[in-house]
């Protein structure tokens, strides 16, 4: 097939070494079998980083990739992944952030950035659609994200221009760094990707694209778009996502035991949820409501923080409900007005969220375990609650300032460097600091995060929707999971799994789509679109089929980069120790009664983890079976 | 058993990120095991850095680990060996140098210096006896190794201190640099040992030591080594090589194919090897004869050049073979005074010789096939036979200046980042660029290069002198062996193996010792000695047996970080192109032929490499079964 789609096609390469830029083309199978995007960006990966260059390597590749859809029509795909080897686990990585700049890509003609080499002196690359230029960057270099966002901006003369870069963080190396956009209001945050940036001397991309994203019918997709969107604008779940976005859900998850308490040592022991929940204390700086590229939902909050201590800049963003739980509840910090100043500082230094307040949970259980002192933190007391601490201690992070240089490294690191036992307090898998949904309280979540290839990632599958979910979803064929039961959950980690990456190869927004936020826009629907857009003919088994070809790309990337069988776990904190109270109070991960289904079912080797030749035969992944099983 | 001997117990480690000092005592079992030095420093290393951590990790462990027997009055054992992960190949990593720094760690009390972390500014080590700092190298940092020397020396006040630090290849992290020490003119140069020690801030570890090695029975010992020190000196052979040094062997290793000609291509083919030679063109610029710590033998060379492009200073050391070889015959450079001039700066700039005429070797071959221009070298034409081009490429690759920083990545990552097919020009062995014997002119080589756990490094059981012996070697049992025949050769290729483990970790210098240039020493003695110091009996084959037990840690140390069964292996040019002229014509490395009957006396799984579980347990080695075989 010709595909009459302008999409997932083209290739913009960079080598930061050479400072030398090429342009290619996809083959057009790679969209066949894995969607677009990140889906395709996996395989390339695979192709490209072999497993004796190190993630900080400067032939470590950088490529961002906004999904298929990104640029169409088609509404909530503004996303753009990072896809890279990572520097806190070793193995695959990915990050995403909404925003406008993966659009912008898409009109200035590219599907894909690669990015490799090292640049001598500080750099940012300038996309104008044909134009590339590798700029120095030593005017930016030491800002933070927003302030090199705006210079940039104010320095190419052009407002539309849209940055994507890192902060401090991600210029010192730090491991939990991401990549901000829009502003730095928008993270790529997970997995080191920011690390990897700053380690081949890369401030920024900054792009501006005039061009437009062809498609296959876009009468049909037009038609169908304004459907949708209508149905969207009238659908009261929509409408309350809108009204609330993500920091609505703080203080169920916590009542239900879902958000960690106290470095999830004391899950639904916390009764400052509520000032961190929006309608709730964070109602008092909420200042406005934001949107995404073409995306009719808009759940971006703008928050307004005037408090001596933690005033914030006009216009900045607020904590989404992932920061909430990992600047707040995990802290025990309630107050919002800390927990927002801290977000603005983890954007603007380029911080990841999750990771920041996961590595702070870590230090704060050792000091008051008496297992670091005042003399380890250079005079600082590490106390759970306290908001002043989280946001010295986050500065001191992004700028490796005494302790922080420990933490800088990520939990587990920091717990190596420390020792003394203080591993069973690092919340990680496979080196990456867990997502903020207990596996203890949804029971699929426990194979997502002890099986991603990218370790502890929620988002590598969030069973949470399926397995307590706010409406049913018929494609699933789930219905009647018990969270705390075991029951199926291979089954739905399986299959949530395989969604979560098709939906994103597609473009996908999985806060819109698959997680019940955005009710009328069903899986069909996702498919139905990109079929339309890309004149393909994918059923929902072929969909599916195709993430779950995507998942064992960057599962197989994993392995071949050394990871083992022992570590599709989780941190014995969440094995042994149960929930104290709640609604799921004495609950662990039950994770050894659903592996070896989930084994069966993905089709790996019980003893080495590993996919299965015939399995990577049956997934048209020939390439991958001949290489994992050479001799 | 409560040993007597002083040797092989006392560490000091230093944790860089927390400017915190232990010392500790190490098991004596170790002892037993391991014999001491960097038989023990490759278990140490094994324990504590895992898979995860990347050779630039702060986490990673550089290990400092004299010989067991090092500062006794046995002679010959001057040298230090340097234990760490390898930035090059990101397995093992060993390279040892000789000099006096080694016995000055052993007065100053320590058996094993064990750094980790990364400093947040540049520092240095200070160790007095009991007195440990660690203190700032701001004032340091950025000279070159034999400057830093002399300045710490300086301000210390005391010309006795000894030091070993990094130029700035290691500041810049060169993949391909060396630690130095005795004013930069010896080096522990290979797997990029100094890129791990720049990795971790720190310049220098500058040592004093007023204490004694206390030995079993040192009255036997002092008849014994009298005896010893009296034949090695009435030896013809030994008092050889004392007079012309090792650069005594590259007349005869280029004539016979040994020696690499044109990047492997044209050896036997060059007519400029008597430049090199000593007696002949290096007699020159032969200025004087240096020993290391307690050496009878003497082979160091003192070289002085007067020439207005090559000029170095007062008293600085010659290319030793292996230079000659490297930055010789390799670039077909017959003028010593370049190839003096080059080594000297790899000296000062801290670079490994081998793999710096490697890299450069690759890039003129590139560059005369037309693969690379002088829009890539930044307008340097790249022959061969230029000396002025090893100079000059030499500093950029230190100063990772335009192609240089190209070429600072080691032959490997050079071509990965050129593409164009120039991998086959990168002469390495899993990423390390190999030493100068080739394995077509001596089959046994083969399997040492492709199957050491550190990559190609000849040091890891150099078999030419078993298979070309200058005389018998009885103890080895393997006379008659014929150079480019394969009979025997798995056999030579473990024996030699096993024995320069032993005989490294014992302390013995494998120049003096093991390669038959002090004909006095055989191996019987090295273990008769070693017995009377350490008061243990250890039989010929129980000190070989030790030294497969050491193998076996590296292999099991390189296998778990990564190494496939596909990676024991040689550049396709020495397998598939044979030797072009001379005696060795039309040969090439029949490695298929050997592999196997190796892997099964080294008791190796075939399909995987891994050493096999029972073969593990017979050498003892329990826990790295249990480790290697875990679920």
């Amino acid at each position: 097939m010709t595909s009459p789609s302008g999409f997932s096609q083209r290739i913009l390469r960079v080598d930061l070494t050479r400072g030398k830029v090429k342009k290619e083309v996809v083959d057009e199978s790679l969209v066949k079998l894995f969607i677009g995007g990140p889906g395709i960006a996996a395989k390339l990966l695979y192709d490209e980083v072999e497993p004796w260059m190190d993630a900080l390597d400067p032939l470590n590749r950088l490529i961002f990739a906004p999904g298929a859809l990104t640029g169409t029509l088609v509404p909530c795909v503004a996303r753009h992944f990072v896809i890279t080897k990572s520097p806190l686990t070793g193995y695959f990585a990915e990050a995403n952030a909404g925003g406008f700049w993966a659009a912008e890509l898409k009109f200035a003609g590219y599907d894909f950035l690669i990015i490799s080499g090292r640049s001598q002196t500080p750099a940012y690359i300038w996309i104008q659609n044909q134009s590339i230029e590798i700029r120095s960057a030593s005017d930016y270099w030491g800002l933070d994200a927003r302030e090199a966002d705006r210079a940039i901006r104010r320095d190419l003369g052009d407002d539309k221009v849209k940055v994507a870069d890192i902060g401090q963080a991600g210029e010192n190396i730090v491991r939990i760094a991401g990549i901000m956009n829009d502003s730095a209001n928008r993270a790529a945050a997970r997995c080191g990707v920011g690390a990897v940036m700053g380690s081949k001397n890369l401030k920024a991309i900054a792009v501006r694209g005039d061009g437009e994203v062809r498609v296959a019918d876009s009468a049909t997709l037009g038609t169908e778009v304004r459907k949708l969107n209508s149905e969207l604008k009238n659908d009261e779940f929509t409408q309350n996502f809108h009204k609330y976005g993500t920091a609505n859900a703080i203080e169920a998850c916590v009542y239900v035991g879902d958000a960690p308490v106290r470095n999830w040592s004391s899950n639904s022991q916390f009764d400052g949820a509520p000032e961190l929940n929006l309608p709730g204390g964070y109602a008092k700086i909420s200042a406005g409501i934001r949107s995404c590229y073409n995306c009719p939902v808009a759940c971006r909050r703008v928050v307004s923080v005037r408090n001596e201590a933690y005033t914030t800049e006009e216009g900045v963003e607020g904590p989404e409900y992932e920061t909430c739980a990992a600047l707040g509840s995990m802290l025990m910090v309630s107050d919002i007005k800390a927990v927002a100043k801290a977000n603005d500082l983890c954007n603007r230094y380029g911080l990841d969220t999750i990771s920041t307040g996961s590595v702070i949970a870590f230090a704060m259980e050792c000091y008051e375990k008496g297992l670091i002192d005042k003399n380890d933190t250079g005079g600082m007391a590490l106390r759970f609650g306290d908001g002043r601490t989280l946001v010295d201690l986050t500065k001191k992070i992004a700028f490796r300032e005494g302790f922080g240089n420990v933490l800088a490294e990520g939990a587990r690191r920091a717990a190596a460097t420390i020792g003394k036992g203080t591993e069973i307090y690092a919340i990680h898998v496979k080196g990456l600091e867990i997502g903020m949904h207990d596996p203890r309280a949804h029971q699929a979540m426990a194979l997502t995060y002890a099986c991603s290839p990218t370790g502890g990632r929620h988002m590598e599958g969030e069973t949470i929707w399926v397995e307590a979910p706010p409406f049913p979803v018929p494609e699933m064929n789930l219905d009647g999971l018990e969270r705390l039961s075991t029951k199926r959950k291979a089954e739905t980690a399986f299959k949530v799994q395989n969604l979560w990456m098709a939906l994103s190869a597609a473009g996908y927004c999985l806060l819109a789509c698959a997680t019940g936020t955005a009710r009328p826009y069903t899986i069909t629907r996702n498919i139905q679109l990109y079929n339309i857009a890309n004149g393909s003919k994918l059923s929902f088994e072929q969909f599916m089929e195709a993430g779950e070809r995507i998942f064992n790309v960057r599962r197989a990337f994993t392995m071949r980069h050394g990871a083992k069988r022992s570590e599709d776990t989780l941190p014995q904190r969440l094995l042994k120790e149960p929930i104290p109270a709640g609604p799921s109070k004495g609950s662990v991960a039950r994770l050894d009664e659903m592996l070896p289904e989930y084994y069966e079912m993905r089709g790996w080797d019980t003893a080495s983890g590993m996919p299965l030749k015939d399995r990577l035969v049956a997934l048209e992944l020939d390439d991958i079976a001949k290489d994992l099983y050479a001799k």
